[in-house]
């Protein structure tokens, strides 16, 4: 049992305790290098073998094929809202398909470079549903249709990604996969190119992987920055830049326990079980709790849930906190509460919070 | 007396044992909040608290006016080489003062935004001198005039920033002080915008320092992406995006070792110090060793180095590694062997360094 607090943060984001004591027992000394990971050159031969170690996991967790580029890039998701359009759209169309903040964010930057628009959206619902891809209105010469598969403000995830040419569309899918990354497995016969940055579920901020199928490479507008074009950093094996490297360590280091602990099959097995114990209790609460979004798009990472009685919530927090549970407070858009539940959660986290927030009922109820 | 080797690296680069411990103790709980800082949210009031110091100590000890935002970015310099002319340039014109291979990158890529032309260079000397601001050709109207102070692959240093007004320019000028910041004091009332990136001189590769004077702001161009227009990023402390909210405690807990150590002029004494035994003893090698840099432009922080009999080359690096002593290969564009002696580079690691040079020298001179 851990002795610290369960830390439920959207992200910057809870990492395994063992990732944690490995990186500060090599703080100073990686592997009798002499050097901290930090203090090396990333040209030097012992971060090229921690690089491409992380690399190597990474593409096995996910079975990414071979016609794929990885590249650890800077900047996060909101700076691949404006380097997507400029690597991809050519100056054409884009198709945005709006399920919450993220892809609303991303749909609004994408317009700042191309000619896009939302194909659907949730927002009359208050992002709490997810539209059949169905009812997308595709323009069929779009240069790339942009979902975001788990939207972390809103607790909407994508639960089947869209076999775009099964709808008439023949432009590659691009995935917003930040919050949810290494939870499921990604069919990768959907997927042109994938992202996510990976302060949620891998850890550190400041890193932002994008996965990258071969024939998208090339296209990019005279605009775009050298550092971020996706092919110029795909060439370079994303040293055209120094790229973050602890974080890139950090990253491997998850990647690493990933594997130990039995991949992201296991993950999903663990995330369903986690999810399903506490959308149950929620559903269940005699109306003291509630979630607010469609069962088929609820989230298995991130669950904002409201207290009927919402003068209670500072209580709630701040019992919470006394009870070692940390950062439950939602979003300051939607209000309420959030617990992220991401990998690195165990499941007693799960149930300490249940157990806590059925306590909690019982007093104020 | 360290048992760690001494690290020469040019970047990433040595840190303070002090720091390294102090991360590695705080790694999987900051101060009692249960958290490690890479698990943190950044808008949570214990990152505020670590980002909030980070950005005093760093404005105290560059006596930055209170006209100068400080802003914590991602990409780089060669991210900003870009994000520069698309904030500054107003599409107009940008001279470059070429005086090394960085600054050459940087006019490279302010082509691609701006009718940029080189205002001088010394590549016809190698990159071995520094032009004398008295024969820079600046074109009146330019929207700012681009020097880089302290050229990390060459090891040329601009030991006086220009007063551009002197010159007839009003342009502000721009300066790269990545691989020397914080070794000397910065005279700002010559300076319009100044971007290090921190893997030099400071630590963890990922965060980009951009201090930019308050009317600078506000003129970005139309393809600015938003996570890296200044005006958004002063607008929003730097939290418009998430930042590399790791790497900033890191360069937070160098500040504060900066500060007790004594802080910019304590760096700047020491710099001096180091340099000149190094440089010194260079020159006084009886020609087994040279530096070819003229005097007055010898990098304080880089110090580039030759073996007359550069068959020795492999011997060199393999018995300084023996000794402990790292990182001292060339860059592959220059050749030979350099020292980078940054702040963290303790005076005895120079020391140790010049006694093996003297060694080696005596064994196979």
């Amino acid at each position: 049992m851990s002795l610290r607090p369960y830390n439920f943060s959207a992200g910057p984001a809870v990492l395994p305790e063992s990732v944690l004591r490995e990186a500060a027992a090599e703080m100073l000394d990686w592997h009798g290098s002499g050097m901290g990971v930090m203090e090396m050159s990333h040209r030097g031969k012992e971060f090229i073998a921690i690089y491409e170690a992380a690399e190597r996991d990474l593409r096995e967790l996910l079975a990414l094929p071979s016609n794929f580029h990885i590249l650890f890039m800077q900047g996060g998701g909101l700076g691949e809202n404006a380097f997507l359009p400029m690597n991809l759209s050519r100056g054409g169309k884009v198709d945005v398909v709006v399920t919450g903040a993220w892809s609303q964010k991303s749909l609004g930057e994408a317009k700042r470079y191309a000619d896009a628009q939302a194909a659907a959206s949730n927002e009359s619902s208050g992002h709490t549903n997810m539209p059949a891809p169905a009812t997308w209105q595709l323009r069929p010469d779009a240069a790339y249709v942009h979902v975001c598969s788990n939207e972390t403000i809103h607790g909407v995830e994508m639960h089947e990604l869209p076999y775009l040419a099964a709808l008439g569309s023949r432009a590659p899918l691009v995935v917003d996969c930040s919050s949810h990354i290494l939870s499921r497995q990604i069919d990768w016969s959907r997927v042109g190119l994938a992202f996510a940055g990976a302060q949620k579920n891998i850890g550190p901020a400041g890193v932002t992987l994008v996965f990258v199928r071969e024939d998208l490479l090339g296209h990019a507008l005279d605009i775009c920055p050298s550092a971020f074009n996706y092919k110029t950093v795909a060439d370079n094996g994303s040293m055209f830049n120094t790229p973050p490297t602890y974080g890139i360590y950090i990253a491997g280091l998850v990647f690493q326990w990933l594997k130990r602990e039995g991949g992201v099959a296991e993950m999903e097995r663990r995330a369903i079980e986690k999810a399903g114990l506490l959308y149950g209790y929620l559903d269940n609460s005699g109306g003291f709790y509630s979630n607010r979004v469609q069962a088929n798009a609820r989230s298995r990472m991130n669950v904002p849930f409201f207290l009927t009685n919402e003068a209670l919530n500072d209580s709630f927090l701040a019992e919470a906190r006394e009870a070692g549970l940390l950062q439950l407070k939602g979003h300051k858009s939607v209000g309420g509460m959030r617990a992220s539940i991401y990998n690195a959660m165990p499941l007693a986290g799960v149930q300490a919070l249940v157990s806590y927030m059925q306590d909690f009922a019982r007093r104020h109820g």
